[in-house]
């Protein structure tokens, strides 16, 4: 019996010193093939540098969506098609202008950009006094004898202390999302928003904002101030409260429009039923070219096929590169993704999301079940040769998070973090602040997680 | 007695835990102040953007020997001072010129820069034939009747599939240190060598060369040629073997200099005498501001000891923070620190260099004994919430190399290389380029390895 045990394990002692070698060299062929003849750099000078800003709903978006598609026709993959669904046309209009005046004739400009999603000021702008808060929660304290009739201006920074600046943005955002909502309620005509940038420059981030069950009547206008605007305009108000401010943007909401998810697809060879999504979203915001937000994370998604397949790797599953329309300001193609999945009853076993940045990859996090964190952290061995360490529980993505079940496995690709806020929704994500190796980097540690679970599958 | 061990295991462990806690809350306090109160940023700001390169014997180098020490007075330190070195004296001269000819009249202009060290052209510049070669072993099978009268051109391309660009970097640069010296062997009359880049773009790299024990008359002058005019000259070359290279430029080497080390020190409360230095290099090449090299390491060295102060911890050893001179071309200033250490008997314990960029931290590296890197491995939990995860045996810093002995644990910061190469040496090596948050956690990162080798001692 001794024997027999020791027979055994020796066999599954080699068995486990092949299989780790096998991924090893699989591993391998994926990074050099990444960094030696990617074609994430090259697609992304193209959607960001040619086709520029793709806010849904936009010509850009749909240029992009044209774009990827005919890119992922020519990978030879099994199938490459397009998902329509109808998303939101905000659209900001002439560029907005703002200042605060200390004394009538003695004014300061600011440099702001709309929310998206906000309503547009008057014709001949919004002049109003300014009233500081450190978040809504401030509200209720200041009651409406002192917000009626004024601007609220939202001036809680990012946490500078929190290693991952993810952290510290959705530890803030709260003011711009529900910043005017909130407001609103109290009498508020408009609000200012500190951008979520942990610099200080002067770039207006804009984003996502939302007005809940406020009558259109009651809406009032938001826009995002730079972080240097905000120090400035805080200080001066320590000086003077009297202080008025003006801002004017003429941002206006259409009607939805047709867009599409882009979706390209290799054929699993023993289990075509089960699923794994890797994606990233198509949509940004207007101000700069989207290269960090999402640009990076759609070349990275395409080129995750087209590495696997360039490796000779057949999949034994079937892999989907989705890429979503309407993150920003909607997740409509998310949604609608999950939603036509479930009318199929498509068995989705694993989806993997790009959207932090094209930075140098860290790891992943994952949102699944003990199990199958363990089953990530056997890995951990064959990823140290790339310095990919970060396998931790943690939020994966907005668009493939409507498809969770709690047989899946949800995933997202932490690169570093420190610079993402800097460009985020700015007019400086632009693909210069890209840098090919890291954007490589991270397609190939996407590649090589897909490939681990298709290989081995999720275990239950 | 099974009590007895009982009980000193309970002692033990809960000592453990408390000092566990305690090295806990310090780093939290160190990486708190660096991204809150850090002067780092600001001091970088001072050298680069108002000063700028600082090749060793200009005028730069000295405003940045006195900016660096008035700021180290003014920190309340015990003991700040000068250390005086000769050092050489390089200068570059008017900016340098190239092109090559395809046909007499048709010329293509191309990026050039001279190499640290290497003899000028003649006045009129120096126009030959190319001949291209991967590296200083082609030159042997070549021989004479192929190199002779002509300019030898290294185009090996640092090789992109490892993960470390310190890696590829070390795998080329023999091509720039001992091109000329080589080729002038075979009648070579000038060298040109592809720049240390990862990147395809149109900076050239300069960095030091030396001539061994070339006769003066018998040295020919090398020079950088950016990556894409190195690409365009082997393309063009492979079409037409006999086109003319030209290329002028006028530095000159001149008589040795005085400088100086900048040095800070905290003495010791319990063990003066033993030395923990942490350190930079205060020169840089002369093309860009030096920002990340090595600006980055000298203000993350002195923010060290700030730090350490700010936060009320009392160090047990001495801790120096040093601002070494002349690393690029003469490493004078670590080897005179390293003699006047020899020399005075002080006993180092420990040296840690930041030369490497001002990039995001990802860990250290050890030139140590066993027992050391698995001291240092006991802290590894200490660092992961700052995502501090590399502690390997490696290479230090070219400064503290000559302190050199058994008994004490050489360290080198490792931040991420991925960008490093794309600035080194080159015109855009500027301040832009470093994100602060990046470099506190850098500096931060340093502050907690000093503080735990100062409080635990250096096993022997």
């Amino acid at each position: 019996m001794k024997k027999v045990i020791l027979l055994l394990l020796s066999i599954g002692l080699s068995i486990n010193v092949y299989a780790q070698s096998e991924d090893e060299q699989q591993l391998k062929k994926i990074y050099d093939l990444a960094l030696t003849d990617s074609k994430a750099y090259d697609w992304l000078n193209y959607l960001s540098n040619q086709i520029g800003g793709r806010l849904s709903g936009s010509v850009q978006a749909q240029l992009a969506v044209d774009y990827t598609k005919k890119q992922l026709d020519s990978l030879g993959l099994d199938r490459v098609y397009l998902q329509p669904v109808m998303v939101p046309k905000w659209v900001r209009g002439t560029p907005e202008f703002a200042y605060f005046e200390t004394s009538p004739g003695l004014s300061t400009n600011v440099p702001i950009c709309a929310l998206g999603g906000s309503v547009a000021t008057p014709l001949g702008g919004l002049k109003a006094e300014v009233i500081e808060v450190q978040g809504v929660e401030d509200l209720e304290r200041l009651g409406n004898g002192k917000i009626e009739g004024k601007i609220v201006f939202y001036n809680r920074p990012m946490d500078p202390t929190l290693i991952s600046t993810f952290a510290s943005y959705t530890g803030c955002v709260d003011q711009r999302y529900s910043g005017a909502e909130e407001a609103a309620k109290y009498g508020a005509v408009g609000v200012i928003v500190r951008s979520m940038n942990l610099r200080l420059d002067d770039y207006p981030h804009t984003g996502s904002m939302g007005y809940g069950n406020t009558p259109v009547s009651e809406r009032i206008p938001a826009a995002a101030i730079s972080t240097k605007g905000a120090e400035l305009l805080s200080t001066t108000l320590k000086l003077n409260a009297d202080i008025q401010f003006y801002f004017k943007q003429n941002c206006k909401q259409f009607d939805d429009v047709e867009s599409f998810n882009v979706i390209g697809e290799i054929k699993g060879s023993e289990f075509p039923n089960e699923i794994m999504v890797v994606g990233g979203h198509l949509d940004s915001w207007d101000l700069g070219d989207g290269s960090h937000d999402d640009g990076a994370g759609c070349v990275q998604s395409m080129d995750v096929l087209r590495l696997l397949k360039k490796t000779g790797y057949k999949p034994k599953r079937t892999i989907r590169a989705v890429l979503f329309m309407n993150e920003e300001n909607g997740l409509r193609g998310g949604n609608k993704y999950a939603e036509v999945a479930s009318n199929k009853k498509e068995n989705h076993v694993f989806a993997l999301e790009s959207d932090a940045g094209g930075f140098t990859p860290r790891g992943f996090s994952f949102d699944c079940s003990e199990e199958n964190l363990k089953q990530v952290h056997s890995w951990k061995g064959l990823f140290e040769p790339y310095y990919i360490h970060l396998f931790e529980k943690g939020y994966s993505g907005a668009d493939i998070r409507p498809l969770k079940n709690s047989d899946m496995v949800l995933a997202g690709l932490r690169p570093d973090s420190q610079r993402y806020f800097v460009h985020h929704h700015a007019e400086n994500d632009t693909f210069e602040h890209v840098n090919k190796r890291e954007l490589e980097l991270g397609a190939a540690s996407m590649a090589s997680l897909v490939y681990l679970f298709d290989k081995y599958g999720i275990v239950k």
